[in-house]
């Protein structure tokens, strides 16, 4: 019976996972400290079990995902202290000893999500996780679209109506693009109030899915998928799901069939996960 | 020698032609009227020469391109007399008793490109169209991206700043949607001139320049392409190129590389000619 190691890389925190399914994985986690100090963490919980077919690993970005490059498997420009141009593949490879897959964190979520997940059986979805982010995956004809990179579907500017929120967003790359204006940091720092803790009442949330509204029906205009999962932390709320459907509805205006629009099912384990079906296609 | 046919069925015209590729191809062209006498027209012209191996389509749409629908290859809710519900694949197979390959007039265009013009040996790219319309291709990963239809990029909102241009867009579904923004149609309702005959010094093209890098930022963050090529009338103007890609470089800002943005190679033989490879590939 083979054995696959799965290791998804956060910004604050690492988990781990072996076996080849939700039902045996043995999953352990901790805080993201230092590449020395957290890989150490990760070596020893790989070396106290048997042996692995493979590893898949599931980073936060960016990346290079291209296995045609010099740098993949590499973090990138990451402004994290000590994880930028960390050639993490090569570490994980070097320390294990066992071919290594790598790509993003969500694109790592969506496979978990396609294979066990809200996905199962669809040819063309995307995975959007809306929490201190706002990142998405594109699961497209059967795979996972990278391009050059991969998608970075949080950073598109959409429409923003300054008399009705004046609050000039927070991306410090972009200001009001769409993760300045919906993520969780937007919504705390236009509300003065964690999102967590706006009540459902609350005039934040009809501001917050005519956002993500706005930029689901970009998605959709874009990419074609049947259906869009959605997770993370602000998307803990039920009523958030119709009220952005009503709007993708109104947005696209018949022109296209709305996708289905539905919560992902496999919660934070959903990217240590998919790590594990990434080593296990690898090794295949 | 194999030969092969390519059908591009534009709203106003149609062109035809057998070959393999644009040093042997043989085209003809007419214009769209009904589907009986068009179709006749097509017949004539395939007939007159010898056998052909496969015919490949690029149609205008909104069209049916999945291979596993049971109205593959029909033109679908086109408002355009006739055509609607089109079985456009099954007449001309009935008619020419060959294979046929189906799809959409910009993707077949996009495939051309990739094969003999401005994307030569890409992986990723974008074809992007802007003349009475505004529709792009992805293709990624060494393929055209399909989805649950196919995509339809020319209609995504993006910022429009209505103190600086008061125009509310002219598409019929959406208002100002980059397509109601930004195709020529839009140009011409918004200054009173056709587009091709306001001057290069005109504040139409500062506009314009700007709502086209604004959908060329989001395909960016979307699609992440690694060039995208631009054609259709207007784009006729070699100016628009550099002032759109300095514009994209400041609106990504650094946090992703910006995509070379340049002119398509094969004007209007792009789309029968995408054709004709649709078809060898289809016939391989």
């Amino acid at each position: 019976m083979p054995q696959f190691g799965g290791i998804e890389a956060g910004g604050t925190r690492f988990r781990c996972a072996r076996g080849t399914c939700p039902e045996d994985a043995q999953i352990t986690e901790f805080p993201t400290t230092s590449p020395g100090t957290t890989m150490a963490r990760v070596f020893d919980f790989f070396r106290g079990g048997g042996s692995l077919d493979a590893v898949g690993i599931a980073s936060f970005g960016p990346v290079d995902p291209d296995p045609h490059s010099p740098t993949f498997g590499y973090i990138t420009s990451t402004p994290k202290p000590g994880w930028r141009n960390f050639d993490f593949a090569g570490a994980v490879r070097g320390a294990l000893n066992v071919p290594v897959a790598f790509d993003t964190d969500v694109n790592a979520a969506a496979l978990a999500e396609s294979r066990w997940g809200a996905a199962r059986g669809l040819h063309s979805f995307l995975y959007v996780t809306v929490g201190t982010g706002l990142g998405g995956a594109a699961f497209i004809d059967g795979r996972l679209l990278h391009g050059r990179l991969h998608p970075e579907m949080g950073h598109i500017r959409i429409p923003h109506d300054l008399a009705r929120d004046p609050f000039p967003g927070n991306c410090p790359y972009h200001g009001d693009c769409l993760e300045g204006l919906a993520a969780g940091p937007a919504i705390e720092a236009r509300w003065g109030c964690a999102a967590h803790l706006l009540p459902d009442g609350h005039a934040a949330w009809d501001l917050e899915a005519e956002y993500l509204a706005l930029g689901f029906a970009a998605f959709t205009c874009m990419l074609s998928p049947e259906r869009i999962v959605a997770g993370g932390g602000v998307m803990q709320r039920p009523h958030l799901f119709s009220k952005i459907h009503a709007r993708v509805c109104e947005l696209l205006n018949g022109y296209l069939q709305p996708p289905e629009i539905v919560a992902a099912e496999l919660g934070r384990r959903a990217g240590v996960l998919g790590a594990i079906l990434m080593a296990a296609q690898f090794a295949r």
